[in-house]
């Protein structure tokens, strides 16, 4: 049986607490947060460091998981289109992408990131480097 | 309660079937592949076509879930460092995130993408749109 359960490894701090504030794609213009790791994943985080650029993946934990078509972008008069042509967050699984930019290294578990559109609360559950 | 479960809506026929034949990092050599679209989610991938690319997401199945640290890329001799910091299929998730060419469309759920480094067999559990 194989383990299909996300464990998040930390959480999003952020000004944005309403959906109708968040935009319809991701880092359009997203203010600066605070990236929380939790303490179990901590060591997985020791070479994260201020000035280095990121690929934060999220769990966009209040989208709609039964969308499959969708209007494109800036194309509401238009028919829909498949999910996977597009970056709804809105899809069967919510895996937000966001390309960042590590502004401050608070502590051993806490960084500044910049510029993520994702709500306060967003789960964060994976971390690669920019390669 | 937040739902953390994720629902595969695809898998990959590959010629791969050992992991000692997939390299450390994605995508270095990759093969054609075939991806086939689990029923239900059809829709979804309609709009996809012969010369896309795409970001394809996998569940990396058979990796290892409670690696924190390990040996960068290359540098074996060296201390180990945080897994965030590297690309290593061994992670608390193991998304894998994979840039491909869609080579041709065969049907309404199976498409050849180009190149992908992944056992026979890994659940797709995301594309989204080269922007």
């Amino acid at each position: 049986m194989e383990d299909y359960t996300i464990n998040p490894v930390g959480v999003v701090h952020s000004p944005l607490t309403d959906l109708a504030d968040c935009p319809l794609q991701e880092n359009e213009g997203g203010p600066e947060v605070t990236l929380e790791i939790f303490d179990r994943f901590i060591d997985g985080f020791a070479n994260i460091e201020a000035g280095d650029r990121l690929i934060l993946f999220t769990w966009l934990h209040k989208a709609e998981r039964d969308v499959l078509k969708c209007h494109a972008r800036n194309q509401r008069d238009s028919e829909e289109v498949g999910v996977f042509s597009t970056r709804s967050p809105d899809r069967p699984n919510p895996i937000g992408m966001h390309v960042v930019g590590v502004v401050d290294k608070l502590n051993d578990r806490q960084i500044k990131v910049y510029p993520l559109e994702v709500l306060d609360g967003t789960p964060v559950i994976d971390i690669k480097p920019i390669l």
